[in-house]
């Protein structure tokens, strides 16, 4: 029985970039439970180097690893780097430094990931050395591992989840209490939940870089953040969420990677993030708050979810973590973690050639042959209805439509040309819709 | 980027050792998707033999391939063995044979790991093969992996689960139809949900199994089904169910493995599956028919969910396939997954000493002093009381207790002595509570 507590390996050096929320929880697990992971690595892991910008500010840090030259430290005797700093430049360097030299590497960095995850594939290759970045989406959340591993004999058709935690904050408040964007967005400030400057959040570039990263993952196709369509929340008004709540349906703003035929049979891969009204049955639609939750569909397996704490120092320590030993643990008996797969390089399909469905409200005239007008327009654009709900008001009407799917610039001239219409008074709400029977 | 599709490693040979609805699943997918499967582990792999019981009763399979000698096929020029048959003899020496000789194994074998997995980690070790097991828990849900690989650096503190499709089936009929149990086995099994001989199943063993599978790998400890408190679902009655809707939870048979500090401070694990009163808001208890969900929670990472297909052709063979993927890829990398972890070797808590919490509903005398007596007999066991909801009735009246945390002894020494009270006509249902602040 001697696998049971084998630490026999060589020490196993980390240089840890970055000591924010995250790398403070790094530090402090990697110092706390050094017994604990030398057993599950099969070798000690020890933290060899911390580069911050400001060595002085980190009183409670030991002080003998600080440095503020991270290119040294990248350089020096270590065997893994582990970068918790975020951001493109200079990162990508030390990054590519790091690999090409036989460093392997464990990052959070979901924007560097989303745009040179093929270079640095490439570098990590050269030497041998392994790339782990399970925390850079849904953070806490198992997710990585099991599309790049668990799934791996198996066809991934979509995976669509929540993966932006300010976004649901903010949205799950607009549900509840019927306040506007603007307003929610300052509330979600005081508490904590979105940063000053929360473009990355609110637009949709972090969730675009998390679905460039599932995409690339589940396709096995090299797609960067600028291949995903990207809408944010900015544009979600109380209108929005109030003729959602009228349906039974919510607002959740979606990360949605999608596997799409065409009419030649010819696949390719659809990557967007925008608002998504949903059925309030779907069990995506019930994730409050700041937590993440991802759906993933393949042939075999069917349906799976993931649900967890998508942000946060301890959770995305705890994928940090993981990633770490595996890294530790390849080292130590000699193997290598998952290269890059971007065999089958399937296109990325724009997204007005994607098939959606939306959800159109519209405040008309209350008169004979509006609908049959209205009507007539989606048909004109080949778009089919799949439900229709005509309320009478005063002298107006409310009416929702709900299409089937039909290619998304199809939809939008739709929807431009029933704007135009004189019967048409007001585009109350118009969104995608996901998770129901087309 | 010459990463993107390496297939140059030397062809893995698989040995596929029964072929019921997951190995003719395992046998289409190997063929039909073979130049997949090969990009992904970067070498041809190839189905070599196929052994089967009465080869004659299989014309749908490549004759070829066919063999009723397990033990043969196993010795011979294989890379990696698929065991899908099942059950501990003769399958334990086959896979013995196999890992001790450097073949690599992927079980589906619940029983057998559940039993023998010290004994078949240990034989893998003695060559440097692999054992992997994904298939045999949760089916197409990626939650080994996770525990074995992401969660390497966190502590788990509880794993919480739907394991068992049938007795899931079954409840969720009862809970929504009012039926008793006997009726809706019936049912299930005119559906095809409940085998022949449900006893494996129904009785908790299936769930007992998969408990200990769990236990071992988060808390990095041996426990085997024997080490499992196993209850199963044959005593829950349609009043228990009726007593679990009017209060507005329902009834669940979960394996639960928790991780239990005493009041020395020192650590044990509880493993064991018995039926489990829910709140209708836990995630769990929305989990309806063949379904299986898990809970995880660890002290970085918090809570997690894993959601999916438990059982069936398609996604086990999909939990198979990522595995034999993982198997061919170490093999051609030259690396090796994760060994045996059982360095914490915590002791296994007999149930009388896992602290539980009981609901009790009972069928009291309608007369002053009855909810004192009651009352007085927990607190002589020293069982503290969470909340009492009493209800008259003609002369009797109904009493509900929920209590806290206490010693499952003590709990079941409290209902004994309850039951033998004259004011007390009936103990209507016991059962325990899980999810609810204690």
């Amino acid at each position: 029985m001697t696998a049971m507590s084998t630490v026999d390996g060589k020490t196993v050096r980390v240089a840890l970039l970055g000591c924010g929320t995250v790398g403070a929880e790094v530090a402090r697990l990697l110092t706390e439970q050094a017994d604990e992971l030398a057993a599950r690595a099969g070798a000690p892991v020890e933290l060899a180097g911390i580069a911050v910008r400001r060595p002085d500010k980190h009183p409670e840090l030991p002080q003998h690893l600080l440095t503020n030259d991270a290119a040294a430290l990248v350089e020096s005797d270590v065997d893994v780097v582990v970068e918790l700093i975020g951001g493109v430049d200079p990162v990508r360097e030390w990054l590519l430094t790091a690999l090409r030299k036989g460093k392997s590497v464990v990052t959070a960095n979901k924007a560097l990931l989303a745009e040179y995850s093929a270079e640095l594939f490439e570098a990590a290759d050269s030497s041998g050395a392994d790339l782990y970045f399970e925390a850079a989406v849904a953070g806490a959340i198992p997710l990585l591992r099991p599309l790049r591993e668990s799934l791996a004999g198996d066809r991934i058709t979509k995976v669509m989840g929540i993966v932006n935690g300010t976004t649901n904050f903010i949205l799950s408040a607009m549900d509840s209490t019927g306040a506007g964007y603007a307003e929610t967005l300052d509330e979600a400030s005081r508490l904590g939940y979105a940063e000053a400057d929360p473009t990355a959040d609110v637009d949709g570039y972090d969730a675009a870089s998390k679905a460039a990263i599932l995409a690339s993952l589940a396709f096995h196709t090299r797609v960067t953040a600028s291949d995903v369509h990207r809408e944010g929340i900015s544009n979600v008004s109380a209108s929005d969420i109030a003729a959602a709540k009228a349906l039974g349906r919510t607002v959740k703003l979606l990360s949605i990677c999608e596997r799409v035929e065409g009419e030649d049979g010819a696949e390719s891969v659809s990557a967007r993030v925008h608002p998504v009204m949903l059925p309030r049955t779907h069990p995506l639609a019930n994730v409050g708050g700041a937590f993440n939750a991802v759906f993933v569909e393949a042939d075999a397996a069917g349906s799976l979810m993931f649900y967890g704490q998508g942000a946060g120092g301890a959770p995305t320590a705890s994928a940090v973590l993981g990633d770490l030993v595996a890294v530790a643990r390849n080292r130590v008996l000699g193997g290598r973690g998952p290269r890059e797969s971007a065999h089958a390089q399937l296109p990325v399909r724009p997204m007005g050639q994607t098939p959606t469905r939306y959800h159109v409200s519209l405040d008309v005239a209350d008169k004979p042959g509006v609908l049959a007008q209205v009507a007539q327009v989606f048909a004109a654009h080949e778009v089919s209805i799949a439900a229709v709900r005509q309320r009478d008001r005063h002298d107006t009407a409310s009416l929702v439509i709900v299409t089937h799917l039909a290619p998304d610039a199809a939809l939008e001239a739709t929807v431009e040309a029933i704007g135009k219409m004189d019967v048409v008074n007001e585009v109350v709400s118009v969104m995608r819709v996901e998770g129901e029977d087309s």
